[in-house]
């Protein structure tokens, strides 16, 4: 299924096709396109070259670990993530490589990379949900992430499924419009409230 | 000027293309252009769907604004952004707007948000230069950021100027190529220090 975003100003198919199903293909996700989802999460930008982010996959050929990923998610999220042919969780590293000290803009940065492979996941007509979802503490025991390392989002990556196949309530928040506030409500101008003029359509 | 990353594995030109140059052009973004940029970064994903966004944006033609941005800049950072034709700040909610509970990942999907504002501009020939380096609380109080919210990153957006306009230091940065570490090195499976199989060329 497609559900491309309806807006007020032109935006690239990149961005307008981008949205975050819960229905999933069972087809799957080969690995030489899955080595581009991570090498364009790879050259997202960040601060001072830190490059703070790391990833634990799970893919549908790989039952153990997949079981695994799935214990990590709160269940409502399990209950639909389970179909999906790819589950990973990002990682933000703390403290900056260079000195040590903490690294302010380290989630930012992880959100920016995630942001990155979603896109190149949508250009190859993939699709991404991520999850804030899932138990930190848990995931971080059952795959041994380090301290210094924080667990920040769960991924659920894969082609479009059929929202036919869904439970009642998550069929329902499938097919219901995509939904954001303007830009006029949050582009401001000068001082806070102030909304930029090239914003105010 | 372009610097397209080289690879290890193909992603697509808008990531490929997406860097951060201190040189930018004196050429003025058009209203239009600031709009679909900003509405790109309106469809990003984000936890409940909370858009926990704002920005602050400052163009060429409003000097007083301009002023103020620049003065809200580190050193090192004011001295090649005063050439931008458009500094923002970006701003993250601190709190889910429908219970008022702390947003574990407000600055993460402010990260996203901004990589889908890069995106678009990437797509519309322009480029985008993030930094960390700024003074919040100053930001704060010549902006009126109100409590609850909170500066996130400064950010410059223009069309490619030309590196020989840099003074020496940066010049040398501009033209020095591209790095990042290999996926293999943070592309993991089953747990943390292995490296996916996908992701060991």
């Amino acid at each position: 299924m497609q559900k491309a975003a309806v807006t007020d100003y032109p935006v690239h198919d990149l961005i307008r096709n981008r949205w975050s199903p819960r229905a999933f293909s069972d087809k799957t996700v080969e690995p030489a396109v899955l080595a581009s989802l991570f090498e364009a999460a790879r050259w997202a930008a960040s601060s001072y070259n830190d490059q703070p982010w790391s990833y634990l996959v799970a893919t549908k050929d790989d039952a153990e670990n997949c079981r695994k990923m799935l214990s990590v998610l709160v269940e409502f999220n399990a209950k639909w993530a389970k179909n999906a042919p790819v589950l990973a969780i990002s990682v933000a590293r703390r403290n900056f490589s260079h000195n040590g000290t903490p690294n302010p803009v380290a989630v930012h940065d992880v959100g920016a990379a995630n942001a990155q492979l979603t896109a190149e996941a949508t250009s190859r007509g993939l699709l991404v949900h991520q999850m804030a979802g899932f138990y930190h503490d848990k995931a971080r025991k059952e795959f041994g992430i380090p301290e210094g390392w924080d667990p920040v989002s769960a991924i659920a990556i894969g082609y479009p499924g059929d929202p036919q196949t869904l439970p009642e309530d998550f069929r329902k928040s499938e097919l219901a419009p995509r939904t954001r506030k303007p830009i006029r409500e949050f582009v401001m101008t000068g001082s806070w409230g102030h909304t930029a003029p090239f914003a105010s359509k």
